[in-house]
């Protein structure tokens, strides 16, 4: 699969309006997840990083007990790309 | 925690009628999941071994793509317990 | 990426014999691996997981505490295929 | 159990000479850990995950890629116990 380029700032701000909870921090795609406890918090993260594995797109993230915070970007393009937006909606999926 | 001992056959009864999904099958409490994907089935894994480790009591379990079946009984006390019962119930909640 | 073809006796046995603690099995490739308790064991097959992902190829597997079992053919080609041999060699690179 | 109480700096400081690659960073026990992929690196932190829920005792931690960052202290506490060094000791046997 050919790896995505940069998205620019408007088409940026214009997929933020669909995609619940995520905002730009630092140039990076950022969400903060909260669950019921440590089980829910690390059985998402695992499904997760199943999806990101099939994506071959890995988030930088923390955990802190019932916390997952995850920044996403992509190293290669120099910035947010199409796959940090798919990434961040399969989260919003699974934490629905 | 001293270890639960095996319940009769008119307390698993009476208790299965409030635990959605389960019966009795070969001397163990027996349920099969279905998720939408692997993703999902192994995130509901991840998050029943914590619960697992956390009652230090474990399955019998298999997983086949989106399909997770879970057997349980307490094999110190050669049978079905209150144990089993709380794994259980711990795997609707998460399911549901 | 192109599903590959079910493969014939002859070149089964010959991978065989450089796949250390696999058999066939009921036309699946098939091992049990043993490890020092839960934790371990589930998490070889959380990075096990991840691979499956990565191949889009699905074990069907099982575990007890520290025992993890796993059988291994493609479904669509009726088979064993090299999609089960790669998954066999990066199981057994996880557990060396 | 009951909950621990903070170490002094002296009883932290002996600990740490027996405990490799692990040192004090603002006021908590901090390592990383580097693996060779994704999948190795989330498998160490599943196991590790099922240490914590069998402590009840849960690290700060973060991943990117192939690397895992923990910081570890007891809230109640207020400072590093026991708990802290049983869980750092555990990750390094998970890590060798």
């Amino acid at each position: 699969m050919a790896r995505p380029s940069k998205l620019g700032d408007d088409e940026i701000r214009e997929r933020l309006e669909r995609l619940s909870g995520w905002k730009v921090v630092d140039g990076k795609l950022h969400r903060s997840f909260r669950f019921k406890n440590f089980a829910h918090a690390f059985g998402f993260m695992t499904s997760l990083a199943l999806v990101a594995e099939g994506l071959d797109h890995h988030p930088d993230w923390s955990n802190v007990y019932n916390r997952v915070v995850i920044d996403l970007s992509t190293h290669d393009a120099g910035g947010i790309t199409e796959l940090d937006f798919k990434f961040a909606e399969a989260a919003n999926r699974l934490y629905d």
